[in-house]
């Protein structure tokens, strides 16, 4: 069994970052891929900002996407209990 | 019935942003602050990156949690259909 973990070269909205993880290479540049188009996509409809700040906002941009979908396994798995009761 | 968005003025790592969306703005606090703790805990592990990439890495691993709870609605998905049969 191997501990080493993944390791893959990205650009994000013009910079350049070594994510490292335990997933598939693939994994990891999907992510890096969604993180620049989420920025980009921001990026557009509010041309004032600074990186920082549009880095920050797709941050909570996709924690806000992650909390939704936490609200959606709760659904799930109540639906899923009554089913099998 | 109401088109006004919610508006809140939160500080996100020693920077002031102001979050509009639908939800509450409790909700909206919460996101805020998910993101405030997550820049300081990667901020702490990696003290030498800027606030740029440290907000990048941020989104990035928000990202991959998102993927993480997608995957996992597809399995919750998949055993509630077979449970309905």
């Amino acid at each position: 069994m191997s501990f080493q973990k993944n390791r893959v070269n990205v650009e994000i909205y013009g910079q350049q970052y070594t994510i490292v993880g335990d997933e598939a290479t693939s994994h990891l540049r999907k992510v890096a891929l969604s993180v620049d188009e989420r920025m980009r996509e921001i990026g557009q409809k509010n041309p004032g900002l600074d990186t920082t700040k549009l880095a920050v906002l797709t941050a909570v941009n996709a924690i806000h996407d992650y909390y939704k979908l936490l609200e959606k396994i709760e659904e799930l798995e109540l639906e899923l209990n009554q089913e099998k009761k």
